[in-house]
């Protein structure tokens, strides 16, 4: 049975690592395929910092989902075999409670009157899910991007759930080249006056500072060598607009555009402002003094690091970091690095490297996953 | 004779490349160094977008110029030898005329009426300032980033006056990811309220928006391996604003506002839109087809391409193929490729590794230049 969005209420007093509480928040979430009689096939999925949890079409929802190539049918992680499960972060507005959300104790929308969110908070929100869905144990975890932060923290707090973590294209601790660019997204929403401290209404926001942010996240997200080979130096089609010496003029600038476009209005924008803030406090050595102590609690059988040479903002060098930290945790780690031109984004473009390596995992083919590539 | 800045006023109009012109325009410059009899000893150098024609102190201007531990008395460049040019970028606001400067036929500020900028017309304005000083020959030409463009717009403009030419972390045509970098940081400066479509006070303007576009351009400028060692996940002194929990917290993000409010105020919001476009519009190939086609019309004894690999802006594979296509246009290329850290940066920071490079080419020892390094 393929469902469409759930929603999991918590009832009563949620506790925020950082301090405050939420109450009787609720979880949003969505599955695909069966749970076995065995309740051990499940695979549960965290997203990045934007989507939902719609990873993938399904009957009840067509639409096609963030990872609609990964999840379903006959795609890597099978939907024949495996119960997926993909829960929107807690804090974030696709069902999930979040700084858009209503605080039941006063009536009013949170918004940055949330108490400071965690990435630790997230990981717990997705363990009410599973929990509610009756889940003791996860044939795998995964996590790209954020996900993979919040999918350490799950690894950290709930040791011996998940049998198997794939970790792609994300950090152990935030680096501060990757904190200076989401703090200047997050102070050029906060610059656009339509922002109001936070107090924008819900039809409304800071609609040019998200748009704007989101250009840079989308210049941060790709590489240089792809937009090369994609754009060069064309030019936009038509004439450019008459009396404006900066309106767009190269391809790129109207690819930016378009895409920009496309996301404001969908994400609030103080949703997207603690999301990003919890990337940035994200440091798993909280857990354990440093990186290695907090990965000597993870309890698993196995354990895959993908990594992508062209991502600057979670770079390969964080990948092998990671991988070795594993090490010597006395944890073993493979990682595969991939020739991905498409950078931080190739987890959800370069399907023909990402393909390959998924499915060999969800097979349970070890010996090919943990091979040098 | 050290001079400060001198004025050279160019009379009539100057007409600029892609259609327009400027009444009586102004080019500011500096120079160190004495012109030798045989007026062949002197250095043109070409600055980055924001720097002034004061490339390094002297008795008559004792502030620290951009370049000061590369220009100078027994420094690399060695003003005891040379006689060192530095020319205020035409639509700069250093003394040059530019956007915020007055348009003589009008007597109004030019602000968006000031004609499309290209570096072929910052290129000329230098050869206006070299006609006056007497100069046809050029020991070397020197530029590096959007200077080193300029020096490629200025050799291939005027072939056989520039002995030799040192360009750095540069390019023969402005890529993609760079234009998306710079178109982006213009919006953010056309986005503040108090830009005012280019109609701002001389003592207002977008201060927001340049204090932000200069938080993108020092990201971009640097990399993430020299600020992970150098702020690693430090967190500022003191109590974190109460309030605000978007407030500065880490570091990296205090050096960044430091820094940009630094620069908030100093430069002209509407120069530097003009600057910004000019570097995505410049292309070698305009003048001759292709780049190699525009290279072959280079006349000079010596090239070198010196290229930083942590550089994302100008990146070192933009560096190789500006020496092969300096190879494929028949003209002998030397690279030299620098492991610095600072990314774009370095060649303002990394004297340890520039110095060196610098004292060879200028000592004239091309052997040990073109070596292997």
């Amino acid at each position: 049975m393929a469902n469409a969005r759930q929603l999991k209420k918590f009832s009563g007093e949620f506790e925020m690592r950082r301090g405050g509480f939420l109450t009787d928040p609720t979880l949003a979430y969505e599955t695909w395929g069966e749970l076995n009689k065995r309740r051990d096939n499940a695979v549960l999925i965290f997203t990045g910092l934007s989507p939902s949890a719609h990873a993938t079409s399904s009957p009840a929802d067509p639409a096609p989902g963030w990872w609609e190539e990964i999840v379903g049918p006959s795609r890597p992680i099978d939907t024949r075999e495996y119960f997926v499960i993909c829960v929107n972060s807690l804090g974030s507005c696709y069902g999930s409670t979040g700084p858009a959300s209503i605080d039941p104790l006063t009536g009013d929308i949170y918004r940055l009157n949330f108490p400071v969110l965690t990435l630790d908070d997230v990981a717990t929100g997705a363990k009410v899910v599973i929990d509610a869905l009756g889940i003791d144990t996860l044939y795998a975890l995964v996590g790209p991007s954020m996900g993979g932060m919040t999918a350490l923290s799950f690894a950290v707090q709930y040791p011996g759930i998940a049998r198997s973590l794939m970790l792609i294209s994300t950090a152990s601790r935030s680096q501060p080249y990757a904190i200076a660019l989401r703090s200047l997204q997050r102070e050029i929403i906060r610059r656009d006056p339509e922002w109001k401290n936070g107090e924008y209404e819900p039809d409304a926001g800071p609609m040019d500072g998200m748009r704007l942010a989101r250009k840079l996240g989308m210049i941060t997200y790709r590489s240089g060598k792809e937009w090369k080979q994609r754009f060069g130096r064309e030019r936009i089609a038509g004439e450019r607009a008459t009396g404006d010496p900066f309106a767009i003029d190269f391809e790129v600038e109207a690819y930016l555009e378009h895409h920009a476009q496309k996301f404001t209005g969908e994400f609030d924008a103080n949703c997207y402002l603690y999301l990003s803030r919890a990337s940035d406090l994200f440091d798993l050595a909280e857990h354990g003094g440093t990186v290695t102590g907090a990965l000597k609690k993870i309890v698993t059988d196995r354990i895959l690091v993908i990594g992508v040479v062209s991502d600057f903002l979670f770079t390969i060098e964080q990948q092998r970091e990671l991988a070795a930290d594993f090490e010597a945790a006395g944890k073993s780690a493979s990682l595969i690095e991939l020739d991905s031109m498409q950078g931080h984004d190739s987890f959800l473009v370069d399907m023909d490297r990402f393909r390959p390596v998924l499915s060999r995992f969800f097979a349970g083919d070890w010996a090919a996953v943990s091979a040098k590539n």
